[in-house]
């Protein structure tokens, strides 16, 4: 295809789009398919000779569209939100044609140095502390693939700061010694992928109980620190969740800070969801206690409009993320990265390679703007509430948990047996 | 922005793009920026109104541009290449606008069956024995975002394959008792994400010394084995390289696949370069031995025209994936879960959430076909023997690695003391 083709196409292709989430209403938003329902409708091996693009894009609807779950139907209400938006199309569509590797700032310094200001200003638009910009000092922002990974990288950056911390200590202990006595925390709210990061890492994972109102508070994180102290095991990482998956809790960072940083403790801040809502002022002291944690994370691919992946993660201390993983083979070095002025975001993340991601922030916050983006976030607040006032004034449903933000659980109302009598 | 206002900037973007790749050669291929420069072009905060999209467009050339390493200039040759082409970009806009997070099969049903699907086209396309195909029984293919993620997941599954195995034999003994002992090999010319693995994984990575050709064989690694079993650690996995980052070169499979296989070690293959070469007939033989190993990797966005990110893993056996990894929270659920009919991505990989990666198989394997795909491939190994002849036929230089592939290894020769006396 060469770039004639590809303006034609490409065309034809945004008004697929455009027309695709015009009427997106129309379609049913879950997929009537049974499991194995599209091998029998493609031929079992790739063609050999070239076929047409009008072809390609009839089977879009003979064979994609009837296996789509319409995310963003206004029908669908499953899981939490991702993030779509014109602006994030466009930015990604631009992406993929600069198509740069920048796992280096000399493999592409744009596509660096965007993120880190990007970063910057995300961190602003949440009054983030100081410390945690890459403007400052020692801290800095990166932008991960999803959660899961800023939590895992989190962890193991803990794991090898608290066995280095150690050993300084006392050179006699050995590794294995050490991590065969590393004990993590999170809620029993927390999201799946923070056990997993445990599995991962190799590290003993506990649930802190959390109360009636699904958060985790400061007596219960110290009880178990007691205990397992006691038992001879090294707690070293906490995983506190502000909006947890099962109920939007959130976790008493102010609290739970201040032990974390008595004990030398990592704390991580998993905010996948509630954070986008950190950027309207009446939601932000959701996030007082930030100041005690070591790294924080959301997901703009959640909430602010920014298509899938963008899952933004900030450090106090870079030197921490960078010491848990920094290698430096010689194909990958370059003039600058003894510099100091430079970031190698490889040396932050599992993956080497990575898109030009920050493109879809820049695209977002511009074409929004700050104000665009909280109205964005208060509407959905804002249809939470008319919604949970409906459930309320019905007799057959209660509410289960505080309506925070765009998250409503909510229950038919069983007579327990003791009321029956 | 609404649709209309789309359907006027995307076919603009479409434009840009064709605009830039056509005249791609005319701007410098490596960005003369110094670290630092694009903080000072840009605002300190992000516009609390919208701007327009003319703006941000402006400032692509103004901000971006100047800084961008272009991977896509017939005048880069740094790094292995990576994928780009319209048929890929098309399917990624697509992928944006479904915008669908396919953790799950139940998530977007089409997102998780093109892309097993697909792994088996490109398994039938580069002769991969029938047991890593979905179709046939145990084995199957997945997208991961990168080669090192690659490498990690199928560490991770040893890993626990290995400690499960152990436990079952002697039940007495302990995870931390096995994950001390355990070690991995990978050569001494394997990419630095192998030694990472290890790093990330807890667990002892070693490195076998490579021949002059730059592959390890049998011999080495036997050795290796029988020390270390005699230190009373137990070998559990081992990574060969086809094609390896410094020089292109072949672990040989065949000696070191039945060593694996009878010693218990599994077998992963990084393929991450080389594994696109083997759709061409006359470079399958590369891939002998594929056949003793548990997993296989290689990287479509590499240099099968895939944009950035699609590299594709396949395994033999799936349960030991899963097993590695999976939970299942009751928010994650569904039906079809447990019918042993479908298949949960999210329990082969390290994210949670995942793009609608396949469709850019699907479109590029489609509208370039087989052979289109062949002459791509057979065109780089072309220019790269033509290039080596160059080499040859000039006295300053030498030929410092056999050129197989795309990559010439060449060098100044450099006189020694002894052939100035």
């Amino acid at each position: 295809m060469n770039s004639t083709e590809f303006r034609k196409m490409g065309k034809e292709m945004v008004d697929y789009i455009a027309d695709y989430l015009d009427r997106i209403e129309e379609r049913p938003v879950l997929p009537e398919v049974e499991p194995g329902y599209l091998r029998p409708l493609i031929p079992d091996s790739a063609p050999a000779k070239p076929e047409k693009f009008e072809d390609v894009m009839e089977d879009i609807e003979r064979v994609i569209m009837p296996g789509v779950t319409h995310w963003h139907s206004p029908y669908f209400f499953a899981y939490f939100p991702t993030g779509s938006s014109y602006p994030s199309f466009l930015a990604d569509m631009l992406s993929s044609a600069i198509g740069c590797v920048g796992f280096s700032w000399a493999a592409s310094p744009a596509c660096t140095e965007l993120e880190t200001v990007m970063l910057d200003w995300l961190g602003n638009m949440i009054n983030l502390p100081e410390d945690f910009l890459a403007k400052n000092g020692e801290g800095g922002g990166v932008i991960q693939g999803s959660a899961s990974e800023a939590t895992l990288v989190a962890l193991l950056a803990a794991r090898m700061k608290t066995i280095k911390r150690l050993q300084s200590e006392n050179p006699e202990l050995t590794e294995a010694s050490i991590l065969s006595k590393l004990v993590a925390y999170s809620s029993d709210q927390a999201h799946s992928s923070v056990e997993r990061a445990g599995l991962i890492g190799a590290v003993k994972m506990k649930t802190i109980p959390s109360d009636n109102s699904f958060s985790v508070g400061g007596a219960a994180l110290k009880q178990a620190l007691e205990e397992d102290k006691a038992a001879g095991l090294i707690p070293f990482f906490f995983c506190a969740t502000l909006g947890t998956t099962p109920s939007c809790g959130f976790d008493r960072l102010l609290e739970l800070g201040p032990i974390c940083n008595e004990e030398n403790l990592w704390l991580h801040i998993d905010a996948a969801y509630a954070g986008s809502a950190f950027i309207c002022p009446e939601f932000r002291h959701l996030l007082n206690g930030v100041e005690f944690a070591d790294s924080f994370n959301f997901n703009p691919h959640k909430w602010l409009l920014v298509v899938f992946d963008c899952s933004t993660m900030w450090v106090k201390n870079r030197a921490d993320l960078i010491g848990a993983f920094k290698m430096d083979p010689l194909y990958l070095k370059h003039d600058h990265q003894e510099s100091g002025l430079i970031t190698d975001y490889r040396h932050w993340q599992i993956p080497l390679g990575r898109r030009f991601r920050s493109l879809k922030m820049w695209f977002v916050f511009r074409m929004y703007g700050v104000k665009g983006l909280q109205e964005h976030i208060r509407k959905h607040v804002r249809l939470a509430h008319e919604f949970e006032e409906l459930v309320r004034k019905d007799e057959q449903f209660e509410i289960c948990a505080e309506v925070i933000l765009g998250l409503v659980c909510f229950r038919l109302k069983v007579k327990r047996p003791r009321e029956n009598q």
